[in-house]
């Protein structure tokens, strides 16, 4: 496995969306969303996704360059058809509105349906708390055909990993939540498949609605479901993804069962701290919730209390420097997919 | 142990309360946040409570009649100072505000402190959805005093348990989640222990950080901690242990580790749907979201799939038939507290 730069590997990305038919603007913003979830150690949200988007955009799935429409507004609130453009392009507006909304009102929401997949869900919220100094609560659903998750109690899927993030404005880096309200994501079972080994803990159930540690009793046939997040707990990770459910399917207007219109449902809740509290007093006090929660002595196994988000941030830091690991088969479909469109990329990782 | 109808419990909960000074009113709502709370099976915040309460009352730290002051206030958000009332009273104010901003500007958002034990935080977002159509979702957290929950990695505690509830309205019983961020409540470990039996599943770490399923390392000396929800993902219930802290009591004004005042800090927020559907597509969406959840086979070992909220409004049914069960410890207890302020309530349980 090589590393290649970000940078390297920003300019890939751009090529091989505007080489698709992508603005640079469009492009750029949709290859940053995906190598910073590459820096931040999500390869699952990164650049490997490049060879599923190329695929839904030359099969027309996605339409790059198509405008936000607002369906429904009001002074805090909006609903929002995102053309079927990217993901990372209408959830950067849909949560820029949201912005401007609480900006004036104090209290901003928007939902969003029809655009692609958004990648990393905390990119969105992370640019309203490091941008505007607020806190945003976003989350995503996907329709029918992406349902992989069984309810409580329940054998048959009827979530998606239905995501629920975060970002909370200190005087650093945000503070950061970007969780799925599964037990495990569909990427990671694949992954435990491909090396052949079993699941680490009680995550899956099999068509019979039996747990299961055999991550192939997933994929079936017959598929199983992925259990909710909570182990005995289920319970919980069920509510909240029901809570994630109805903020982002239901409040964009559409039905539990609807197949379309393909790709992700999403909502931003964003909250004008300073209605609260002077912004400098209200820094003051995260800096101290900050200082107070990593006081904590380290439990045994653990070196030290990390913040939420900050074990992405040091994997950041520490790809910016040395670069971004990425397999030889990862490698060989994006310049595969390069290729499609006649870009031709040096094909060593190194830049 | 013996049942008592819920009637015969509102009304020695009113008697004590008043006799202890408070209004008719605030001894009402206090007694049915917590008899509601029994009949949906949550006796842990049922009126078992009242002992505690009483105390506190007696001891000038509930201050019953005080009114609610507004500290900020905006058109979409405020403040709230609850003066020492009972938490219950004070919580409902403070979400019925949000509900007041919401039906102005779609969007509401209050933060209240000073205040007493709210019992059963789902309550006052139940109201929201119940009585308002709308959805709340509600958050609350204890002075440093009250923190018995470790952050992610670490073993001092550094959080209280961290509730996150909320409501969504329906044609029939709202769906409601109301969970702990933590593990177990501290309440489900001191039953652990009365009863001589191990934890279940690794939810407490002993005073060195090592993990551990005697529940009388959780109490010492020296004393452990209870981990967050999560068990390998703890750092899914740690982040929304944070989220909780920062929308409850940074919100509300606090430093982390301010020791007052006493009492419970929460935020309220409410989304209004009619802005995002119409309200007969709003409903027709969710009873359609319901049918198919519900639709879900039942995994091995279940009977059906039930809804947030679901299992405890069963309860509630029926325990509103078959009455309340009390055991004698408690029913003692209460009978002693209501002597306190010269209550004297006929020793048998039945109505």
């Amino acid at each position: 496995m090589d590393n290649s730069s970000h940078q390297r590997l920003r300019q890939v990305g751009q090529r091989i969306f505007t080489a698709g038919g992508a603005s640079t603007d469009e492009a750029t913003l949709v290859t940053d969303v995906l190598v910073d979830a590459n820096l931040m150690g999500l390869d699952s949200h990164g650049i490997i996704r490049i060879v599923w988007y190329m695929d839904d955009l030359l099969n027309k799935k996605i339409h790059p360059g198509v405008p936000l429409t607002v369906c429904r507004e009001s002074t805090t609130t909006a609903v929002l058809d995102g053309g079927g453009n990217f993901g990372s392009v209408v959830a950067m507006q849909a949560v820029k509105l949201a912005v401007e909304k609480a900006k004036q009102h104090h209290l901003g929401c928007t939902t969003v349906y029809n655009c692609h997949h958004m990648a990393r869900l905390g990119a969105f919220a992370e640019v309203v708390a490091r941008q505007h100094n607020m806190i945003c609560i976003a989350t995503a659903s996907w329709p029918i055909a992406g349902h992989y998750v069984s309810p409580w109690g329940g054998r048959e899927p009827r979530l998606a990993t239905n995501p629920f993030a975060y970002a909370i404005p200190t005087n650093g880096d945000p503070l950061i939540l970007d969780m799925s309200t599964s037990a495990i994501s569909e990427g990671k079972i694949r992954l435990f498949r491909n090396q052949g080994d079993e699941l680490p803990d009680n995550f899956v159930l099999d068509a019979n609605g039996a747990v299961t540690r055999d991550p192939n009793d997933f994929y079936g046939p017959p598929p199983g479901t992925i259990l909710p997040l909570g182990g005995v707990h289920g319970f919980k990770g069920f509510g909240l993804g029901m809570l994630v459910e109805v903020l982002s399917n239901t409040l964009s207007g559409h039905l539990a069962t609807a197949e379309g219109p393909y790709g992700q449902r999403a909502c931003f809740i964003v909250v004008d701290p300073s209605q609260f509290a002077p912004p400098a007093e209200f820094k003051t006090a995260i800096e101290e919730l900050k200082s107070y929660i990593k006081s904590s002595a380290p439990a045994q196994g653990y070196d030290d209390v990390i913040l939420p988000g900050e074990y992405h941030f040091r994997r950041k830091a520490h790809r910016e420097r040395e670069g971004i690991p990425l397999d030889p088969e990862t490698w060989d479909q994006i310049i595969h997919t390069a290729r499609r469109v006649g870009v031709e990329i040096d094909e060593t990782t190194e830049c």
